[in-house]
């Protein structure tokens, strides 16, 4: 079997697609991992793609299907019919499959859901669409294995074979009562290791940590992370099993989180992909643009208040970018620890005021330090003193500020629900260019006596 | 039972501590997940999380010990005899275990080994101290169930049962040769649906994704999360079974991944943590405040060979904040879009021109529109045509310009082996204020004659 991933197999591809040698496409694919078959079709346009799903066995198509980012499954499902989508639903899990649907029309969903042999599937998708994506109820899939308390372990294992081909990973068999309310679960270890006839209430585990469906995804996955767990039963509100969240399907969550809090700090709206067209990256990148765009020009006017103090002592210029550069610098390093840390720890809420205090003996550190490098650095290179005296006591401000700014910012965002991780973004750096021009030039507008005296 | 993460219950298990009530401790701690004993030991000092540790049920103890931070592990263990920690081993998993003693020194590690009571432990966590912590044999347990293929499937089961204490979570049974050459699995699913007598042979499944034992952790990451697996085997170089690894420890290192990015992005180096002292703080962050300072002092040197212009046209100085901000922001911008494309995508090595090619759209077009608004607004401002003329130049220069370091960089960094999101760090920032100010004052002086009849 050759490697599909290569530049060489997609050209011979390409050319077996153009000239429909079916022989070729299906013998090159069989044995090959759907998730490398899909790194091929995502290479190709939507109708060779389509031309090499129709070829491939349902279960093969289907895991195709499943695995797609929400960009590509618009693009692909165009070409699909829903009776084409209909027949391969029953080969995934309901949740890939309600998740293929959600943001299809309407139309065509009904159509699908509707063209669905098995009624037990299309009523599990139905359930599924109810819930918003982006909570437990919305991660969970249908499949699981249940015991209701009063069964004994054989029937559990006739249970287990009955589900076997419909559960692909077992992990933990979740204990119902006769209202289908969770009480606990037992291990497929447990259940190989008691006699036959021994009750699940007998040895089921009551300790159990389950989530309501309601509960944010990322609580989700910060109890899932916490406690170490593989898979979580989902609940309703009296506490009925609805469904469950596996582990792989957390990985996601925490992969999307950690994507969108990078693209938040670096002026990206959420969602963008590298592969988007122009129009869609432009839509995506420029609305931070202007408001460093904004942020600069009144930064011209702020230092235009200034322009008497700048007309005379033209080197002031010169050392706007060292003072912006390190403000920005400062309050990004200290909004991204402090970013990092929420939401890990649980009792920060009552430590502001330490982190605060924290961040300044850093801030002070850091600020003597590099101001006192300057202020060394101009007086050998022979720059008058009373210009390196008011860089260096710009610089110590802006350290300062900007180190506050950078821990506060954050804070205030999460407490008003906001993601502080848009605190190390364009907007703060913008924010403390300004800070720091501001800074600057009062210090050199207070000092300008000393300034004077010098050489310009 | 009250809940134990809260301030209150802090404050009495202080008080607790100093009391020596241990009735209280065990009582308040006793069916609490060590999860959230961990929480609050957090806040604790070292002697006192001693005093609740040795208070605890020794798997309770062996768990809280198995999932500690470096840091506070160090700081821990200082005060754990060698004994101690000797008999907290056989509770936790192999590689915990291993993990626990990697950074410890050697002779408390030797001592610690030599006191297992358990001969084969012993021999497992000196196999796992072998591995390089950045690879897969450093990630991996040696717990695990395997049969061997001549087994049948009572034989399987036997030996499930026989193991059933050690591995607490299943997942799939590997199918090894006399050789212990992994074969192929078997889950548990097919053991309970086949007959007694079957052999493993006739069923197990040779489709199956194992990792050799020296491959990079990220690689192994990148490896699961394409497959969604579960848990992976690892193997030597003679396809010989070592152990597995699962997917709660790469949930950590994708974590761990994602906090290096953002900390390379933030100019924080790698390992700091929030809670790390002030000095430990300051040398995490320093040298990158340092480059930016060295950057903005180069950056006056370069403004001052524009000083005899500076000097006639003052207005001049007033729009550096503005080109140097907006080349940092679409700087970052690209790097980030291309550093997360990184590794996704396969074929992403063939397609540096493409990006390029895309990133220089885009640039196009926010350069356009940024240029045309700054252009629009200053003589809307009422400022002279020329000035005007030479900000939207230079601004639409360093926005084409910013774009293309900014894509550019993280291929060349990722190229040579280094993590390309330092490419969104402050070393591109102060590159970009660098190159902001070359071409804004080049342009001005190009200009010169035109800047020179406007009112400045």
């Amino acid at each position: 079997m050759q490697p599909i991933n290569t530049r060489e197999y997609l050209e011979k591809l390409e050319a077996a697609i153009e000239e429909q040698n079916v022989a070729f496409i299906r013998e090159s694919m069989e044995d090959v991992h759907p998730a490398d078959i899909s790194q091929v079709l995502d290479e190709l346009n939507t109708p060779q793609s389509k031309y090499v799903i129709d070829l491939l066995p349902p279960e093969v198509s289907a895991e195709i299907l499943s695995n797609l980012d929400e960009e590509t499954t618009r693009r692909f499902l165009r070409v699909f019919e829903s009776a084409e989508i209909a027949a391969l639903v029953p080969y995934m899990d309901s949740d890939d499959a309600a998740d293929l649907l959600d943001h299809q029309p309407v139309r065509f969903r009904e159509e699908v859901i509707a063209l669905i042999d098995d009624r037990e599937t299309a009523e599990h998708i139905i359930e599924l669409l109810h819930y918003d994506e982006d909570c437990a109820g919305g991660l969970m899939a249908k499949e699981l294995i249940k015991a209701y308390d009063t069964w004994n372990v054989v029937q559990t294992i006739e249970e287990i074979r009955r589900q076997a081909e419909n559960v692909e990973k077992i992990h933990t068999i979740y204990v119902v009562d006769s209202q289908e309310r969770l009480l606990g679960k037992v291990s497929i270890k447990r259940i190989l290791l008691a006699k036959a006839n021994t009750r699940i209430a007998d040895i089921f585990d009551r300790d159990l940590i389950s989530v309501e469906s309601y509960r944010d995804k990322e609580e989700v996955s910060d109890l899932m992370q916490k406690y170490d767990l593989e898979a979580i039963p989902v609940v309703n509100i009296q506490n009925r099993l609805l469904g469950r969240i596996t582990i792989d399907d957390i990985v996601d969550v925490i992969t999307e989180k950690a994507e969108e809090d990078i693209a938040a700090m670096s002026g990206i709206s959420a969602g963008a992909e590298e592969d988007d067209g122009v129009f869609r990256s432009v839509r995506a990148r420029l609305p931070w643009l202007l408001i460093g765009m904004a942020g600069g020009l009144i930064g011209a006017q702020l230092m235009g208040l200034f322009e008497g103090d700048l007309k005379e002592i033209t080197a002031l210029a010169l050392f706007t970018p060292l003072i912006t550069a390190t403000g920005g610098n400062v309050g990004i390093q200290n909004s991204t620890v402090v970013v990092q840390s929420l939401g890990r720890d649980v009792f920060s809420g009552n430590k502001r005021t330490e982190k605060i205090i924290r961040a300044l003996g850093i801030a002070v550190v850091n600020a003597i330090t590099i101001s006192l490098i300057v202020f060394v650095f101009f007086l050998l290179y022979g720059r008058p003193f009373g210009l390196a005296l008011v860089v260096s006591i710009a610089l110590f401000s802006v350290v300062i500020l900007a180190s506050i700014t950078g821990t506060v910012t954050p804070l205030v965002l999460d407490r008003y629900g906001v993601n502080p991780a848009l605190a190390s973004g364009p907007f703060i750096t913008t924010a403390n260019d300004l800070l720091g021009l501001t800074v600057y030039f009062s210090v050199a507008h207070w000092l300008r006596p000393l300034l004077a005296s010098g050489p310009f």
